[in-house]
């Protein structure tokens, strides 16, 4: 494939002149060709325009014509692996085996719903029958759920591939029948086109009309902006920063026509690790939290941030096999100079504030890498952070945090005091959580997934999965932006009272021709409505 | 029972000494006793910070503590029907038959919450169990719905029982377990206190912590906005006017932690006369127009107040009937004088748009009441209304507009130029729904409710009800605020990672105890989980 540098804007050839930007390669530092073109208001009315023209045919149709289109997606990726994971590794400096998994887990998620709307079942069908006798007369109520229209999703930096073009976001929305408008993430504009054409092949082969799909680059904000407030775009979908998600929360609240914004903003992912796991399972539990908290250079929304220790002999033995971990690290790549000078920044910060001491970091050396950090380990005891919410926050990158806790009075009140974060873990023996029972429950309101003796980083594709969290995690911790309940993001019910067999769609009819499960007189079943 | 005139905050008797202010007799202006008296800040702050209290205990309930909660409450309204109707009725001078049934509606919904939280499938549990062998390996992921916490709901002018004080709203949030803090409204302040009795008294028999009720009173906005800016409010639901329910939504937006609103703000309801049902049934269709536009004095969110009929022979005798109906009506008395001056001006602007003409009103005559007003039929073309915006827009009230167009190409314009309602209806034979099909699949997306060959008032309280629709009828067309499915409003996903049997909710847990419908391992089952 030949990458042009230009938006896709459904099966035309965008000839942007906007300013041009190019990615770089943050090992090296090193301009990749070719230049990109921004897109302009022109770009995003045109295809602002044709998703909505779209959204009339595509909206409309089967579970199995939108599972062929997303299985045709999938196939298309990984038919095109090798090329996508080699200019992915130039863009972003992570691992090709892990962009290799990235590759899988897009292909995955494509299929994982194209299977859920091929069965059908999740438009939550609901029938309640007329009833001539009951006063008032009941009439025939049919309910479902359809799509929103066109949706826009932002490419995340640090998933290049599985929150990215054809990621999570945009799988959910096009299952549920929505058109959607990528803006790609500057960081690495060619995977984005790349993926962008095997997305418009596969418009084509299914023969679906070209709005279905388009694809925007920019260098600035101008254009992501100009899309959430566009009047024909009806939810958003992102994974960034906090300041960017709220500015385009803000934006699309302050519309005439306020949309809806799923936005993923960042966790400290708290950890408490309890006495008892401690004391019989500390050397493990320090080695996975090293892992977890450097995992792709700590640049993923799950990363650990926190960590709250008791203050005993257990504890010192977990904290210096942590330090030696951290001590003995090479550097670690980030993926733009922006986070990489935001780390910065986040970490010489760290180190002034009242009560934090910086445990371990290793020292630079000369090898150092473009776009290179160093792993840092601080500590706080729980006053200074119960003063200071500065140290709740997260920081980007493979840093982390512990803090020493003398009482178990002390764990319930840092417990209560978090705001809210994608996950919480909590390493215990079976006896620590008999003790701290209270502490999932305090935590289960502050949190979208609990994970006990294990490490919140990766996020398994799957029905029960919750990838979300009370704000400031997410734009509306109502939702999960991963696994199949992700498609409840992109659409409505609407009800059909006293309409005839024949207008029904499919999923409503009498005889259940699509076989689905549906609630039937308030009873669940998946029966024809007769039987 | 005795009206005190002071807001209920949990347990205690407020002694308030904001500004006083009375309830007026729609049909006689007299000022009803006793004095009311507005709540201030530190009411508003006593009654947040119990409800976040309670929170903790009651989000914890099982569904069949809830369930009697609910029940309690809908015994004890049954209970003292004769004394609420009496009071409503010289609050609202709404008619004691339409009170009654009003207040079986609100024991009736209470009643279905109490039937679905006893039930308990309605927390979407969801089970992937581990799988050892996959790689990387799978955890263990349960998933379930919990409750936000605290929850605002705003008594609505127009159904002072089945949406106000233990109305819809403040049923399903309670049904999904979250405290409720209502902002009584200030138009039938006697009839909110007596039901908040009825609720006080409730969860003191079922043995619950007293914040998960209170009730405040206003004369103003200072209560109402106060409660949606607090911090401990995590949702808000609201029925009235478009301009309070949008400050509301902007309140709530700009907050530093943005909570939900669900605001139903009103609709104009669009009817479509097809020509055959025309031919076939105008007389009938003409009756019931009537009957519907004019119900409850047009004082429902429902009320249909436009109607797309065609230019010719059966639309002139259909019309000719409908403005005999209006010619003949009785005065129509208003909720408040608020509300009947809006109204006033609504019609006599409308009589001044261009293209509009009154077709119909009845004289003002001698007997009128003090908050008499007169049923009102407008008439315009395809171009003046397509033209001008204001005409989609509600009236509140008995009147309705009427739209003639000449070609299918202009219903097909009319239909996709209309904004979001909260229902659209079509009369129609057959024949006329095969060639308007796509007048179907255009409304599918305008509204939260299609009914054929019926009237849009009237929302039945089931299962498959959708009473919501895109903006500006709601603000997030994404839920509906009557029927069960209202409970996904006020809750939101948790999943538990790897979690002991014995720690799990019982909705959870391997042996499903409580024998609800899962989805385990995409399967939906009510089985135990090892079976």
């Amino acid at each position: 494939m030949k990458i042009s540098g230009q938006s896709i804007i459904g099966l035309r050839s965008a000839v942007n002149s906007g300013p041009s930007f190019r990615a770089a390669n943050p090992r090296t530092g090193e301009r990749l060709p070719p230049d990109f073109f921004s897109a302009g208001g022109g770009e995003v009315n045109l295809a602002a325009g044709l998703a909505h023209e779209a959204f009339a045919i595509y909206g409309q149709l089967s579970g199995r014509e939108k599972g062929k289109f997303l299985r045709t997606i999938a196939a298309k990726i990984e038919g095109a692996v090798d090329e996508l994971v080699e200019r992915a590794e130039q863009e972003t400096a992570l691992p090709k085996p892990r962009l290799q998994s990235e590759t899988g887990r897009t292909s995955g998620q494509l299929r994982l719903f194209a299977q859920l709307v091929e069965e059908g079942s999740w438009v939550t069908a609901r029938i309640d029958r007329a009833d001539a006798v009951s006063k008032p007369p009941k009439p025939d109520l049919r309910s479902m759920l359809h799509a929103l229209g066109p949706v826009v999703v932002f490419g995340a930096s640090n998933f290049p591939l599985a929150f990215s073009v054809a990621g999570g976001d945009t799988a959910s929305a096009l299952a549920a029948g929505n058109p959607v408008i990528v803006k790609a993430h500057p960081a690495h504009p060619g995977t984005s086109e790349l993926v962008g054409q095997l997305v418009r092949e596969s418009v084509q082969e299914c023969g679906l009309p070209e709005g279905v799909f388009s694809l925007l680059l920019d260098s600035g904000t101008a254009v992501g902006v100009a899309l959430v407030k566009h009047p024909v775009v009806k939810a958003v979908g992102f994974t960034g920063s906090h300041n960017a998600g709220r500015a385009l929360m803000d934006a699309a609240a302050a519309r005439r026509e306020p949309i809806p914004v799923f936005a993923e903003m960042g966790s400290t992912n708290p950890v408490f690790i309890l006495p008892g796991a401690l004391r019989e399972n500390g050397d493990n539990i320090s080695t996975g939290m090293y892992k977890s908290f450097t995992l792709g250079a700590g640049q993923f929304c799950t990363k650990p941030g926190i960590v709250f220790l008791p203050e005993n002999e257990d504890a010192a033995t977990f904290v210096d096999k942590l330090k030696k971990s951290v001590l003995e690290s090479g550097q670690f790549n980030m993926l733009t100079s922006g986070i990489r000078s935001a780390y910065q920044s986040a970490t010489t910060r760290r180190k002034t504030e009242t009560g934090v001491k910086l445990l371990a970091a290793r020292p630079s050396s000369a090898n150092d890498q473009e776009l290179g950090v160093d792993a840092a380990l601080f500590e706080a005891d729980t006053e200074s952070f119960l003063r200071n919410p500065e140290l709740a926050a997260e920081v980007f990158g493979p840093a982390t945090l512990i803090v020493r806790h003398s009482t178990r009075a002390q764990v319930l009140e840092l417990a209560r005091s978090l705001g809210g974060h994608l996950t919480a873990t909590i390493h215990g023996t079976d006896a620590d959580l008999h003790e701290f029972r209270d502490l999932v429950a305090i935590l289960k309101d502050k949190v979208g997934r609990l994970v006990f003796n294990g490490f919140p980083t990766g996020v398994e594709v799957s029905h029960a999965m919750v990838h979300g969290g009370p704000y400031p995690a997410t734009s509306d911790g109502r939702s999960t932006s991963v696994g199949s309940e992700a498609i409840f993001r992109f659409c409505r019910p609407v009800c059909y009272q006293g309409f005839p067999e024949a207008t029904l769609p499919d999923e409503l009819r009498d005889g259940n021709p699509l076989g689905i499960w549906r609630m039937v007189d308030g009873e669940m079943t998946r029966e024809s409505r007769t039987t």
